[in-house]
């Protein structure tokens, strides 16, 4: 066998989603891409902002010497400087350029950090429904995964989590809005969490870590904002990247902060830069850290998702779907009218409306719907959405 | 402590070299950084040959929708097409797009492959001198790296490769143009490597593969060419960058080409594309994959290296320096005319002279000069590189 054995398992799980994401194409390919209503994956349908072109083109018009060279591993100095400034703005821990770490994407940082702060058989805490890539994440550098449910609100349940806290434990991995279920965890949830495990960092002589990945943090809905995890708790690191708020997820740009305040904060700096050298990152895009220094307060308009989610919110619970109305992110997470999630999904494709079954988030019995799609892709599965809750209703 | 156990090793094991860089720093600080003779590091002094930045600002001119968003996690069809008919211009096996996996830059493609084949404890094979970032992105995914001594020369020490060979071998990484030697490995030499491997193959029921990296292909002299590994051996892979032919090191841009010929080429396929996922690479930046799909035939002038090659070869013979001469890379690594290469490249330093010690890459009793620098900083070195060698002389 040309691949290793644990290689040959990821393929084979993998192959359902594969089956169905060939069975899209096989649609697409009879049916006309227009007529197969694909609501699979979050890949946003909006271009990135107008001032994304302008400012690459300015720095291609003025090169600097050595604006496509090697940087430090940790990124350019000044775009970690306004990323600084820029945090320091809605953040009470104050900022400097050394607690920035470019990455390329959040995808990046969050092996970054599991490579930094796991040791082998250590487990980190996620709470369900999650996105499905953080296992691999975690176990790329031999930790555990340990999936904690949330409530049936999508609510943390700290006393689930205190509950699963072990020796082992080195962090919890929350993801605020959340994939898939665009939960925004409260100010008073993230207080409860914190306390919880301050209580149990005493206990075990050392901190444990909240891993705040935020890559939906400028995606948010009706006037809410997504509360500072770095104000509520000091042992915290925070991964972010731009692919959501500019809409530029095929570049890689992201960064990792780490809380001012967090204990033997030098060594995890020293750790990381580390990590991105040996994981074979090496460094963030040099074209694309410069791009974004410029664009922290851009964003691309919030508005079109929020159009998407309301008319389908609108049209799914006045077809007696059970969904909650989500705060955050381009995902909606219905419960599925029939327990198995995978078949009700299959009903949805016969519809040719394309969604992912709850099952590869740790949430059966729910489907997700990515409606980072064009307004006319949404309209026009309305009717089908319809159809297929009809056909199950007894 | 805030980080994982092998971390820590690893800073405290790298500290040297940062105690190097930071002296560095601090001469640069305290005489002008034009004073200091810094051939510590890889960083091309070439900005990338004008084609590039026209071509990226056309890209920009005339953005197509989804330029800077997903695409298939082995990259975008029309760049690993046009990367397929650039390699069957010089390579008997002929490829199509599917062999091509566009990855965020040779380190990256590195770690892939890595992540692909190995099995806990399976052995990789590198002929010393080798880059040093090789002992992490194997042991990353669990895999143990065999050094092996190459010639006097720096020429294949087949035999002894064939001697290392165990039921744990899975691959063999060779690095031609070399870093840090600047050798290239001939026809034969590659020829001989691949009859053993088959030799040893066929015992073992298995393929061990070949897997060259070569970020320096384009970085030759002399008229001299990198021999094809792909119509040597069936069983390989090449991993390739545009850091260095390009000059563009900090946008993470490379690939991984597979033999259109390897057995079960289809699952290895599989694999690696789903470890540029699953390692949270993503993909390869997106504006990046559309530039160098145009830019095939471009390189930097490598009369620029040339010259400085044979500068300081010319140089530091006349001075009674032990160096072969490189035909590629910009790397010459010469023996140090006393045992400690540490304790060498101190009294270097004490010239203002940066390099590194031949230990950091297997080979003690060496040290490594990074002439990818301005001219100013070779003539300005020399007379610092003769008064050093006389120093010692007994």
């Amino acid at each position: 066998m040309s691949v290793a054995d644990k290689i040959k398992i990821s393929i084979d799980n993998s192959s359902w989603i594969r089956k169905m994401f060939e069975e899209g194409l096989r649609r697409k390919e009879k049916y006309g891409a227009d007529n197969v209503f694909d609501f699979s994956i979050g890949n946003p349908n909006l271009e990135p902002p107008a001032r994304f072109k302008e400012v690459l083109v300015d720095l291609l018009k003025d090169p600097q010497p050595g604006n496509h060279g090697y940087m430090p591993n940790a990124g350019f100095e000044n775009t970690r400087q306004a990323l600084a400034e820029y945090l320091n703005r809605t953040n009470r821990p104050q900022f400097t350029a050394e607690e920035i770490i470019m990455t390329p994407g959040a995808s990046a940082g969050c092996n970054v950090v599991f490579k930094t702060i796991l040791n082998p058989g250590d487990e980190v805490i996620i709470p369900a429904p999650y996105f499905f890539e953080y296992n691999p994440w975690i176990e790329n550098h031999q930790g555990v995964p340990r999936i904690v449910s949330t409530r049936p609100d999508f609510q943390l349940d700290c006393e689930a989590i205190s509950e699963a806290i072990t020796e082992a434990t080195r962090a919890v991995l929350i993801n605020s809005p959340n994939n898939p279920s665009g939960k925004v965890y409260t100010e008073a949830e993230i207080a409860e969490l914190a306390a919880v495990l301050r209580h149990h960092g005493e206990k075990l002589g050392r901190p444990i870590y909240i891993v705040s990945d935020e890559p939906y943090r400028k995606i948010v809905y009706d006037g809410i904002s997504v509360p500072s995890i770095f104000d509520a708790y000091d042992e915290s690191l925070v991964i972010s990247s731009f692919s959501k708020a500019l809409s530029l997820p095929g570049e890689r740009i992201g960064y990792v902060a780490v809380n001012p305040n967090l204990t033997d904060k030098d060594m995890m700096l020293q750790g990381l830069v580390l990590s991105i050298r040996v994981l074979g990152y090496t460094c963030a895009p040099a074209l694309m850290q410069r791009a974004v220094a410029q664009l922290l307060d851009e964003s691309v308009d919030v508005s079109f998702y929020k159009k998407n989610r309301d008319m389908l919110v609108e049209g799914l619970l006045s077809y007696g779907y059970d969904a909650r109305v989500p705060e955050g992110a381009f995902y909606l997470f219905p419960r599925t009218p029939i327990e198995d999630d995978v078949a009700f999904v299959k009903a949805l494709q016969e519809e040719n409306i394309l969604t992912v079954p709850g099952k590869g988030f740790a949430a059966p019995g729910h489907f997700r719907i990515s409606y980072c799609v064009s307004p006319k892709t949404v309209e026009g599965a309305l009717p089908g959405f319809e159809r297929v809750i009809n056909k199950f209703r007894t």
